[in-house]
């Protein structure tokens, strides 16, 4: 059980203690430094976010492949770290990035890249800022 | 298994077809429609992003209580939703909000109070945009 002291630390403290899930992994978003854009959600390990910090380039886990990840190794796309900052219950990181080209898989600069709107009984999508900046096929050949 | 068919609707379509996580849940993001700063990280079931959406305030669902709950319903500090974006795989909602008052529990503007740093071989927390904007002792009595 949490104390009451512990949940003061936690939140009140200057130690970094990342609040992992069970799968070993933090949320982690990152907007862009610049227009303050949200760029991608995505997650982090311990070795992620060590790498992170330590290099000042953004290291991901991804939950699909199962493995470390270097945002921009195959794609070049990289995101330098401007700053780096933790939530309340430490369960979260948000960094603020200088993004080369798009962060997103798909060449949009960002993974948000679909509105949601209401419509009449029905919830739909429109874009919004989803011109790419490359074409998914020459940068990943599929 | 997903087939790449699937993957293209949900990349590309216009149909909004949130992909929930084991619990239900996904990721959302609000941040400030002004500033464009993160004001904290939480999820949404299905109900919740329902509401959110008819209501244009937010609503989440907390884990720790595992209740559906109305942003501000205890503290006054609503969201109103100026726009709400899917990413590329639909499992994360960014909502850019007007935030009455302070978004975090602590009284903190934004959650994401501390900055993360790299020291001599340790990493450290400093408190960065931290003044409070009210006692939780006097909202939550606690």
């Amino acid at each position: 059980m949490s104390t009451s002291a512990d949940i003061n630390d936690i939140e009140e403290g200057l130690a970094f203690r990342p609040n992992f899930d069970a799968s070993g992994l933090v949320t982690c978003v990152a907007t862009d430094a610049v227009s303050g854009e949200v760029l991608m959600v995505a997650h982090m390990n311990d070795e992620a976010l060590r790498k992170t910090i330590a290099s000042g380039e953004a290291w991901y886990f991804s939950r699909s492949r199962k493995a470390l990840w270097r945002k921009g190794e195959t794609s070049g796309q990289v995101q330098r770290v401007v700053e780096m900052r933790t939530d309340c219950d430490q369960d979260a990181v948000w960094i603020r990035v200088e993004q080369t080209g798009a962060a997103c898989h798909t060449g949009r600069r960002s993974c948000f890249y679909r509105a949601v709107t209401a419509g009449e009984g029905t919830v739909q999508l429109s874009f919004v800022d989803a011109e790419r900046l490359f074409d998914p096929k020459d940068m990943y050949g599929k």
